[in-house]
């Protein structure tokens, strides 16, 4: 168990009415929502050196857009919370970033916080319209639901590598600094399904999705290495890199045929843990306070 | 103009759509909810020097609830985004001081997001329900409105001057460590009022509040200090001292009637600018960024 666990764990404990923690987004059903928020900080998440800051901003409302997109709502609003020693020149380049975003998936700003701090941290809220969608869980899988996922595994993470390593990739490289997301498969999938299904983004890596599903639903999950969509080589990257914004869904083998655009590559049984060609796979999550 | 002044008109023109950049509060019509963001950073906005991680908790939800009162609408859910060099005592007694405001209020907390960072960052968003009230604007005063408060100006900033400087007195510590916020007062106003009105919680002092509704709403705003409510003889941290939460209002004198609790400290007249007293006030914003 990693200490985002433990410290997840304390605050379920320690709150009285936490009913709702457990996806990156909260669902409210009576006013027909779901909100996420996540924050990004300097060369933690981040560093100016690989990113200008215009891409910064354009990924830190593309991420928190593909959260509210892999829990099958519209995302329709966002909050942005900036601080750090804010100039001139760095809120505008951010936030033609964070328009050029806005613009493209029909999001509305509206609204936020401006603050000084020493070093950038950026925590944006997205809402979602729920209304006419079926919403995710990650509670959801059964035994004999289909694992597929859109998009490919490890890229943004090469993608990182090459910045940090001088490597010319731009194909890489610019997956990592402006990842691909997939708002027609998400709304296909809230729209089509008939029976629930569990639906994550991979900004933690495959691994982590599979781990979170497999947990929650108690279920084992056996994937085959050979389907997973990549273009990469490095099988740590394809597995457990991160900032990919893939889908990966559990779902029925019913509604996994109504689905185009998604590709098979496991499935869901009885037991636990991730099987990956038959062999156990090590769960190594995001270690954000070791 | 300050800095915080200058960032917000780069923000507006960069974004084509931010129509609902002005009030604390953003108000979704079409989804019957106000929501709100606000960012606080350790050894900017609080010091553990002065107060325990639980205060901590307590204080960061109030002054995010406080922005959903004085939009009007009844505050319902918040989120909890925390970075820092997390431990688990810290995230213990945080969250410990977080429920007990969210049972006090009848909050539910919905998610989060928990990080790594050098120093203590909070971002707390708070959604608030709009049905059956009527929600506040800044640029809803007009001349003849009166300008009417709740709560008592000045006590917080006297508490960290005492808390600052080792004089020991409770009553003005207990109000900058756990401000009072004026719920009751609130619902009446978004209740009772039937002409537009505008509300803030004075997070940024008295003449902050006032000079924001001024410039928004076009009008001139005249008070009378003595009538200001206030424990403290500093007048500087009267009119300028923040984080007190009160609420200031500008409505009609018809809905003044109707609200019990509040109390008349000027009125709206045609012009420009703050008088108190007769005398133009200074304006002076706290300059986050100077």
């Amino acid at each position: 168990m990693n200490k985002e666990f433990e410290f997840l764990n304390i605050i379920n404990k320690t709150l009285d009415n936490s009913d709702f923690i457990g996806d990156d987004c909260a669902y409210l059903k009576q006013l027909n929502i779901t909100i996420s928020t996540d924050a990004l900080i300097e060369d933690v998440h981040f560093s100016r050196r690989y990113m200008t800051d215009e891409e910064i901003g354009k990924k830190a409302l593309l991420a928190n857009i593909s959260d509210i997109l892999a829990s099958g709502a519209k995302p329709k609003y966002a909050l942005i919370t900036l601080s750090g020693k804010l100039e001139t020149d760095f809120i505008k380049n951010f936030y033609t970033g964070i328009n050029d975003v806005a613009k493209k998936y029909r999001i509305k700003i509206i609204g936020g916080d401006l603050t000084y701090a020493e070093k950038i941290s950026i925590a944006i809220t997205v809402i979602g319209d729920s209304r006419k969608r079926k919403i995710s869980s990650r509670k959801n899988a059964k035994k004999g639901y289909i694992i597929a996922t859109a998009g490919e595994f490890g890229s943004s993470a090469m993608g990182l590598k090459c910045l940090q390593e001088n490597i010319k990739n731009e194909y890489f490289i610019k997956l990592h600094k402006s990842p691909k997301l997939y708002p027609k498969i998400s709304e296909t999938i809230a729209k089509k399904t008939t029976n629930p299904y569990a639906m994550m983004d991979s900004s933690d890596g495959l691994i982590d999705c599979l781990y979170q599903i497999s947990k929650q639903s108690n279920v084992k999950i056996n994937i085959e290495y050979n389907k997973i969509p990549k273009k990469t080589t490095e099988r740590d990257f394809v597995l457990y890199g991160g900032e990919d914004y893939c889908l990966v869904v559990a779902l029925s083998e019913k509604d996994f045929k109504k689905i185009k655009g998604i590709k098979k590559i496991g499935y869901c049984s009885e037991g636990q843990g991730i099987f990956i060609d038959n062999k156990i796979a090590k769960y190594k999550g995001y270690e954000h306070f070791e």
